[in-house]
């Protein structure tokens, strides 16, 4: 999507151990006509695919997975991280381990709030390893839903996990793919 | 606001410890369509202000300020609770105490997002002891920036801390005003 490679080409900084920074327009500051326009595309790309609900992880997919289900019409639902690994009998829950911060969450959802009908659009600001979206895929199969695709703002194409996730049959829409980056380069698929 | 106090008596449940549980639709699961309407009850409330940034905290203020931005045609910027108490020179930090969670977090938003010539909604989904909203003002006045006002989801007027900052002069609109509450009833003010 030409709209947000054109800001991450003209905001975005590479930082020491692979991390892209765009908090100026995606994940700390957000510029919500962007993300409107970002969902818009995400709708197109999954039009007729009859999803019901969009389905993020705090904090920083919210607000884009926020315009996703209102231009799709639905609710959206966040996982929590848990500080606990008392997990309650209400909750489903999995492991995942953060790239940018070095550590493990419990990450948990409501079983009130994923079901066996779900059509599910998985809606994150960034993929890399992989990691978060598997989770996010593995709470949706334990409520028995089925997850559609992934609809991603920023891929790390060359952490390979968006990848090795269409290798195994899973739909990736990512609204802009980064072939590689440096400290002075960033090129596009 | 008609349509959010509908909604909270037909949805909302009160748990133990003065806690509204409205995650069907405010902070677990989202109607995006209800919050669009919200950000624009918010929109014909603070009309004329120049607003120019909305400023709310992690995680469940997200959604709502999402959709304040985007009627306003301005960014968001969103504060983040930090894991350490090593803040840099970079953010601004303040101490918030959690009346849900029972703890206190180390609250900090990086110093490229509020600036002295902002003009600020502050957003989020509960007013309560009014201990969020406290810290998100001290962040915008580190930075010199002027807090026009907040715009709330959900104000437990019976908690006080909304009515404390309002004769302090604070401007602050709550879409929906708890003025009481137990597990078989609820008033609105």
């Amino acid at each position: 999507m030409k709209l947000l490679e054109e800001r991450i080409l003209s905001e975005g900084t590479v930082k020491p151990g692979g991390i892209l920074k765009v908090d100026s327009f995606l994940n700390h500051q957000i510029d919500p006509q962007l993300l409107y326009e970002m969902a818009l595309e995400l709708k197109r790309l999954y039009a007729g695919e009859q999803i019901n609900k969009v389905f993020t992880i705090e904090a920083s997919g919210i607000a884009l997975a926020s315009f996703v289900g209102y231009v799709f019409g639905c609710p959206l639902v966040f996982a929590k991280k848990s500080k606990t690994k008392n997990i309650s009998d209400a909750l489903y829950s999995v492991e995942v381990e953060s790239f940018t911060h070095g550590n493990t969450n419990t990450v948990v959802v409501s079983k009130e709030y994923l079901h066996a009908e779900d059509r599910v659009l998985i809606v994150d600001d960034f993929l890399a390893t992989g990691a978060a979206l598997v989770g996010l895929k593995n709470l949706v199969e334990q409520a028995g839903g089925t997850v559609v695709g992934a609809g991603i703002a920023i891929e790390k194409v060359f952490q390979r996990g968006g990848n090795r996730l269409r290798a195994q049959g899973m739909r990736i829409e990512s609204l802009a793919k980064i072939a590689s980056m440096s400290d002075d380069s960033l090129t596009f698929c």
